[in-house]
């Protein structure tokens, strides 16, 4: 039940209304992998850093059970380096510096052990490469979950409409299920992007849940109201990665299963936004996530009488 | 367990992306009565209207079981008149025009008939003619659930302060409680707002659904994902009308019926959106309600193997 991941490994610079960090360790690839080690512990990641990235992150992954052997070290060059600015509302954000650095020549070659992956998910990154990790494997793993984003639909478009077809879960934001499908009602713009390949469809909405749609059934996962949103920064990796590492864990793909799927990613990205950066989440127990899904069953259930 | 309810009966003119109309039936007290009427046919209406105000609408009403003794008619003046233009995400909407008309001098006194009630619900109005029929009434309600919006706290906060003592439950969209309050974290929203006197407080979030706070309680409710968002006026008056007839028809109390009572709110409200202004209201069957009621518990429900 090997679950693999790729994604981006990163340096960040985040700036909120209540704090600010000079660089601290981002990437979708980290949160992602951190995310999943809470449901299970057979993750192969795959990434590429530069020489100034801190070989302790790596180390701590391991030893959470993430192999990292497909993590591209390029000593001579500097990691990826993000830099951005959320608003008052914590929902957009800004984008003050992208430096793409060893990220400009990432053409990964997956390592043999990778290649008998059951759950793959391809964190955001250029379409071309996420079918490229699609094609080197030796079998179909189980299930396939693409994240992406619009920056992508407007790059790249017919490069993802390839992967879209190779994949069973995609996962995206609402502004950008509006803009993958042009139609702006979810329930329409949901129908349109199951035509083009995925069999499930999670449409995130921040502070307002997620929505999981498959064929014709919907599922509305809430969020956890919080306290404070100190900073939203990977919450979405967070989510995707609770979401493949409780599947993977479970091996259960059903609609029904999927659902609490859906839960334990909304689990996971609620403990994402509590602190700066991956600190909150490489902290998390057992404990902690079944707290907190117990929580959510609280949140969202009630009884009818008829 | 009789439900007396407050609020405008008058003439609308729509604009949405999709229709247009010219004159139809609106008004928060006409939204809040078909809506109650769905759970129960015991209902006092308080309002006024003008001598333009068509008869077979107070007759439809009373056929679903509300007095309208207490509607006011004043023959020689017109009935008051919004007009509103909806953009294209259908959960912002401009005023064009507003001609209060016989509701500038609006200033109820209760049918005998009325003076008991067990059920009150305030809908959108001034708060003063809000406090004046709570101070009418021969004993206090076993619930009074006031609906207000951002004009009074800009214009009579002193009022609303004085209302909101008095009241159990207030309902108010995101942006309403975070103007009231002060606070953008709608948790921290809530606790501010249940210190200034309701034990409950409801915040609509439009198609991303409702939160139900009471004391350290949460509850989240869905909205149900519409494929055609026809015509959202009302739908927040429906809301407060389907959420306190379902209370009355129960006389159930505690923070579980609570929460199935937010559930039925957001089944009426959802009828409420599918047509233009009242239509689809008042053409509602118990089982079109209850079947809507069964898919929101599809659409929320999930398990925990553990």
């Amino acid at each position: 039940m090997a679950l693999t991941i790729i994604g981006t490994m990163a340096f960040d610079a985040i700036e909120t209304p209540f704090a600010k960090t000079e660089k601290t360790i981002g990437g979708s690839g980290t949160y992602c992998a951190y995310a999943a080690t809470n449901f299970m512990h057979s993750i192969n990641q795959v990434s590429i850093v530069g020489g100034d990235f801190p070989q302790e992150v790596l180390q701590d992954l391991n030893r959470l059970g993430v192999n990292t052997e497909g993590v591209e070290i390029v000593k001579d060059k500097k990691s990826f380096f993000w830099s951005g600015k959320y608003h008052l509302d914590m929902n957009t954000r800004e984008t003050l510096i992208t430096d793409l650095n060893v990220l400009a020549d990432f053409n990964p070659t997956l390592p043999d052990s990778y290649l008998e992956t059951d759950y793959l998910l391809l964190g955001n990154l250029v379409p071309a490469i996420q079918r490229s990790v699609i094609n080197q494997l030796s079998k179909r793993p189980k299930l396939i979950v693409l994240d992406t984003m619009n920056f992508w639909m407007e790059t790249a478009m017919e490069d993802l409409e390839d992967v879209l077809k190779m994949v069973d879960v995609l996962v995206v934001n609402d502004s950008e299920a509006r803009q993958l499908s042009g139609e702006f009602a979810l329930v329409k713009a949901a129908r349109k992007i199951l035509a083009m390949g995925p069999k499930f469809l999670i449409v995130k909405k921040g502070e307002h849940g997620a929505l999981l749609f498959n064929g014709e059934e919907i599922f509305c996962a809430p969020a956890l109201p919080l306290e404070e949103v100190f900073d939203p920064t990977g919450a979405g990796d967070a989510f995707a990665g609770g979401f493949i590492g409780y599947l993977a864990s479970t091996g259960d793909l059903s609609f029904e299963n999927m659902k609490t799927a859906v839960i334990m990613g909304s689990v996971t990205a609620s403990f994402c936004c509590e602190k700066m950066g991956t600190e909150r989440l490489k902290s998390l127990t057992p404990e902690d996530i079944q707290k907190r899904a117990a929580k959510f069953v609280r949140l969202t259930n009630f009884q009818l009488s008829c």
